[in-house]
């Protein structure tokens, strides 16, 4: 009776803290102007072998349907935003800002931070080829892990350019059929030894390795920082040539977010893919796009290890799931009466909780705090009138039952 | 370039709608002091075959996965339920009041109101065997669908209780392997002629269409219906004994609730089911459970249907999507001083957006209306002075830009 390897059970703990990193998402990406949309969570998987590199390919979590149908749940949303867009772009006015939370899929080996499944946020600028439109997306990324308390000691935003790669390789003349090849040699440098990554890179060695030990000089990177700088947000970012990215269909800025102490995956990545619309929609559309995904495993990973981000995280918990007031059935007889009063108060707003099973007094102030109440009223011998405790404080107030809404106004503020 | 058939696209403005369904299904089910779990969307298949009717077993979305695993994308949450409380149910005190928004799936031919996929709410009240259970259970389902502006003139809870007629089937001594074929009969007595009905039943139509046409009288049905009107919703509901519905896990009370006019499907159904937990979990642990699915499907048919509830649901959606503040840069030397305020305004918590690429000053505003805003704010030659415009009432005013947020802090209520 396990859940099936590396797919999650969310306990009501876990689903909190997972809601805590939605709605924080969520209301970040409505502050930059983004719309949300969604898209299915199966798709034919045609979509994704037209587009991706190999390496997605092979770890799809794919399937034959009972339909004959070559189907995959999504590894990414990329595909089916390309898809949606091509479709329906008539209908909306350029550029597009929106965002999504899709859950995604492969099939791998369990790693840490890296399950079968995990959840996360996709913003995309669809219609915008200006490197405003990248500063937006890189700031919207930025201010989506600030939103946890996360600061720039926590965090940097590594930026780098595909094309400058590409300028290169086409400067050294190499031919286009070996780009894929070195760009993924650059990619790894950082976490191979020197001879390896130089094996691979033949004699494109010298010039790269210049520039990876910082000897490259990109002006479209340094007016990006410069658009960061505006908005008081350059000392989350680092420009860094040594990013590249796995993905096959980025053209020009790649990025990616990781936590400043390395212990960490990457927290999020992106960067713009000017192509990718026009090639799934067989040159029907094109419109140039940039955009990055942030997964909820690994963000949840480094929340958890930042003392001020874990805190923040805690008390959005506990407004989330406390409820505002306990209803205490002294005396079984005033059952229909706190049923009434259940219903007015839940009418009006209020999150209430009550003993379904008749139970000793004691036992229901204990079941009011454990639910984190602000207050218990109780029911009893003084009907009509009715006493409310404020748990905190333990003080009591014994009042008509007709006044309860009115003082519980005063004392709880309403969760919702 | 379409989704699979029977799934759906989210474009922005159904997502919205989406949305809307799913946060007022949330707040309401904490109003009732609900707090939500989740599971994952792949499941062995054998959850599902262990304990569901043949119906649903054929109509899985199941298939093999790359390691021989026998899997299916979750037709129902229930069985997961069962799962999660069996392995978990130590932890926590009892009864659980859990919900969950999962999507569904299953594999058949798509008709009006139902897809391959649809989201639904599902609400468990685990480990209380009392009718109060049965009760506080219907009112979250009824107060779940008035929260959309949904009246008793709209909508009905039919509610049965299973018990009543497995009673009766025994009485008659009809063997316990015929019960679950006697109760589809039953159950689709309604949609189907009295001749075929009787067909099926046989010796058993008497007392069985005795009860239909209203001779059945079930003393917990009554105080059912005693303790909803304690709850002031006794006009939602209806006592129907002709409900019994499909699974065939329930054990007790059962209900579905349908539009009034009887255009539509069932908009939510479930019941008690008993045994469930301790069948799933070879009887390591046994808890009495009662709950229901809502689907987003007929409900949203049903909100589109019904005057008051589209309102309402057009008029959150509008809140949900509109931003608060545009800045319109009517000179490309303030470009730089407006970024730093789009900053400023965003980390106050306003939804802001503007230009990425410059633009005519009279089109940036049309932008701005169109997005709904309620400023705009205009950098421009009076710099450092900017230029408030309300954009409902066209009123202007002219401020020190450092007097923007408090000046806006009037004028827009924040949406977050």
């Amino acid at each position: 009776m396990q859940p099936l390897p590396g797919f999650r059970d969310f306990l009501p703990e876990d689903c909190a803290f997972r809601n805590y990193i939605f709605d924080s998402w969520r209301e970040t990406a409505r502050r930059y102007g983004f719309v949300e949309w969604d898209g299915p969570v199966l798709e034919p998987t045609d979509l994704y072998r037209r587009k991706s590199g190999p390496e997605i390919v092979a770890q799809l979590f794919n399937f034959t349907d009972k339909g004959e149908r070559e189907v995959s749940l999504r590894p990414e949303m990329t595909p089916t935003l390309a898809r949606v867009v091509a479709a329906h772009e008539r209908e909306f006015k350029k550029p597009l800002k929106w965002f999504s939370i899709p859950q995604c899929f492969r099939y791998e080996k369990q790693q840490r931070g890296r399950l079968r499944e995990h959840f996360q946020i996709n913003c995309d600028i669809i219609g915008d080829d200006s490197l405003g439109a990248d500063v937006e997306t890189i700031a919207l990324c930025i201010d989506l892990l600030r939103a946890f308390g996360l600061s720039e000691k926590d965090f940097v935003v590594r930026i780098s350019d595909r094309r400058f790669w590409i300028d290169l390789l086409q400067q050294e003349k190499v031919p286009e059929e070996r780009w894929a090849e070195m760009l993924q040699a650059i990619d790894k440098s950082e976490r191979e030894p020197r001879e390896k990554t130089a094996e691979k890179l033949g004699s494109l060695s010298k010039p790269i390795f210049a520039v990876l030990d910082g000897g490259g000089k990109s002006e479209k990177l340094e007016q990006l920082a410069d658009g960061l700088r505006a908005r008081r947000l350059d000392a989350f970012m680092k420009i860094d040539l040594g990013i590249v990215r796995g993905l096959a269909y980025y053209t020009g800025i790649v990025f990616e977010a990781f936590d400043r102490a390395g212990k960490f995956r990457a927290l999020a990545g992106g960067g713009r893919y000017d192509n990718l619309i026009a090639q799934l929609s067989d040159n029907t559309v094109s419109l140039p796009a940039v955009g990055f995904a942030m997964g909820d495993v690994v963000l949840g990973e480094l929340i958890a290890a930042t003392p001020a981000a874990r805190e923040q995280a805690a008390s959005a918990n506990a407004r989330n799931r406390n409820i505002d007031v306990y209803l205490v059935v002294a005396k079984e007889e005033r059952r229909q009466d706190a049923l009434a009063q259940l219903q007015t108060l839940r009418d009006q707003g209020y999150r209430v909780d009550f003993a379904i099973t008749p139970a000793k007094v004691g036992k229901q102030f204990q079941t009011a705090e454990q639910l984190g109440a602000r207050a218990a009223v109780l029911f009893g011998d003084e009907w009509p009138q009715v006493t409310i405790k404020t748990l905190a404080t333990g003080k009591q107030v014994s009042i008509p039952h007709s006044d309860l809404i009115s003082h519980l106004a005063g004392l709880t503020n309403k969760q919702t």
